[in-house]
Order: C-alpha cells, then structure tokens, then sequence
C-alpha cells in the first residue's frame, strides 16, 4: 500500500467565502504515485466545509444565500453556543449541511471525477487560520 | 490489494426521483473478489445524490417535499446561478442535503450494511444521461 | 493490509441524544495496529447520525433546536412514511443534514483529528437498541 498525508492551510479574508483546491488535491494525487485507490480531502475544523459542486460563482452566490436562510448567524443570542463568547454558532450549522469531508476514487492515477466535479473548501467563520487535511490511500 | 472501478448509468425520466442501486452495488463487491474492505459509491454530477436510507414509498415521496421546501425549484430567478441559461440551482442545493456519496465497509465478501439500510440514488435534475462511480478497495 | 471491524451498541434513552464516541473509536484504531490508513464510522440504523463536530452542551442544544426547525417531528400526520404505522419520519430527515458516516485519517497510529473534531453518535429516534460500525484498514 503506498500512501500520501498532506495539510493546506487557509486564511479567508471573510467570515464566508469559497476555494477551488481541485488542481492542488490532483498534484498530491500525482505526487502519491497512487494509481489506484482513494483520497479523502476533510475540514480539520469544524466551522469549515470540504464538498463537490460546480465552479460557478452565480452558484457559490446561491450557497451563501441559501446558507444563511437555513442557519442565520444574527441574531447571535438565539444559539447556546454562542453563550461561550462565541458568535459562530451558526457555522458549526451550515458546516453540517455542506459537510465535512469528500472521498474521491483514484483511477489511473488520476482524481475519478465527472465531468464538473470541483472540491471546494467551504469557510463559514473565516479570518482565522485552518487546516485541510488530504489523505490518500492505494497502489 | 484488490480493488474493482465501475460505472452505473441513469437517465430518470423525470426532473426528480430515486433509485435503489443496493443489489447491483452487492453483485459489484462480490465480482471484485475483495472479503474485507470498503466501497465508495457516489454520484459523478453535481445534481444529483447517492445516500442509505429506507427502501419505504411513503419515505421516497416525505424526501421530496421536504427537500422541495428547503430549496425550492420555482421561482427560477430566485438564483444566481440560472442566470447561465439553467434552471437547476436548487438541484445543486437539495444535492448537498442528501449528499454525494456513501463509504461502506466490506465484511465477509459482503456490504456489512444495518438492516434497513439500502444504497439509493436520488436524482434532482433528470431527463439526462448520468453516471454513478464504484470503487472497491480491501482484500 | 490490516483491518479491523467492531460494532458500537446504543440505546438512548429519549427520542433525540448526541454520545462522544471519540475515546472508543481512537481505542480501536490502538488495538488495530495500523499506523497509516482511514477509519470509517457509520450509524448502521437509517434515523442516526455519525458526525464530527464540537463536544459543546450549548452547541448540542442548538442542532436539537435546529434539526427540529427543518424537520418537525409533529404533526406526525404531514409525512406519509407515518403512515405506515411509524412515528419516525422526522428522524430519517434529520439523519440526512447530519450525516450518516465520517471517515477519518488515521496517521502514525492515531485519528488524525484538528484541535476540536470529536466524533458524535447523533440519535433521532431512540429507546430501542442500534449499532454503529467501525472499519479500520491500512498498515
């Protein structure tokens, strides 16, 4: 079995915002020399998403509205968790909704994606640096 | 290390519905000869989800409403992303409800699933040709 | 490759509960012996959860809030799964926002967790007995 373990740091300028890691997951693919296996890519936080979708910005717009309809971060007061001096309580919500992490299969070296398969890490309480952690696993 | 790629194709003949692919996901781990291990399946488009869930009319018709009311298809305009000419951005979020993909343990040469589960595929922008990945890794 | 499987019994004793399985899972993955590899966890029951997020009371407040908001469970009436004689159809969504499995990293011998991630079992549905899964493979 060979294996690969990497982190990616982030820094979002916001409180919300969208990266593309697609290319930099595919170059530790190449890196791995896997040729076939899996790669799981996962928010090490837990205010912070990795999920698929489309690299579309009118989506990612779309995502930001939807998000804060179901999980509104004001007021602040109407979640405990916020009692703890937190204002991210909302966060840890939305952060369910998109999910933790993604397992993608490595055919022939390569990512196994269709054809707008893009990984995204989803920040929801930014302006503080996070993790990203990539493991793959194969031969 | 054993491991077996495939690739299952729709076409649901409406906007939404769902599929149950649990007996053609057994035959795949059973073809790849692998006792214990794990099986990733998951949906290849962005509009669409695999998840475990009950097998149950009653269920399949609740999942719908619902997410029809968590992310509305109509009023179109509401979202950015069909601006590009579509008209499927609330395919893109009931998607991300339901999730991308399932990981299932292997025991025994067989899905090591509970006693209700069932490997479904939900569709939310059908009438198009669409591909579900396997991937069987263990020994 | 190494490999382990074992089964994790809940009973909660109200309809909803969160349990912080972390200590139990990271246990398994000593007893494995697998220094490099991934560790599925799964509710083996299709009205639980397996999630990662934070182990705070408040926090756990708010999903019970929350998930109650998306997905009442009463009237009993407005699902058609109820119908079937269940009063559980609210579970089976709220399984769906929180997830039905994590996979984890595991990197020299040990679960390869950011500085908050604790793994939850979530119940929707409790007063009856209901297992979760755990597959560990690697070297």
């Amino acid at each position: 079995m060979k294996s690969l373990t990497d982190y990616l740091w982030f820094e979002v300028p916001n409180r919300r915002g969208f990266v593309n890691v697609t290319n930099t997951v595919e170059s530790l693919v190449a890196k791995s020399g896997v040729k076939d296996g899996i790669c799981l890519v996962n928010a090490m936080h837990i205010t912070a998403s990795v999920y698929i979708n489309d690299a579309e910005e009118g989506l990612l717009h779309d995502y930001d509205v939807w998000l804060e309809k179901l999980a509104p971060h004001e007021p602040v007061g109407q979640y405990h968790h916020n009692r703890t001096g937190e204002d991210n309580a909302d966060a840890h919500l939305k952060r369910q909704i998109m999910g933790r992490e993604v397992v993608v299969a490595i055919t022939k070296g390569k990512l196994d994606l269709g054809p707008w398969e893009q990984i995204f890490y989803g920040e929801f309480d930014g302006r503080r640096r996070k993790r990203v952690l990539i493991k793959i696993i194969g031969e």
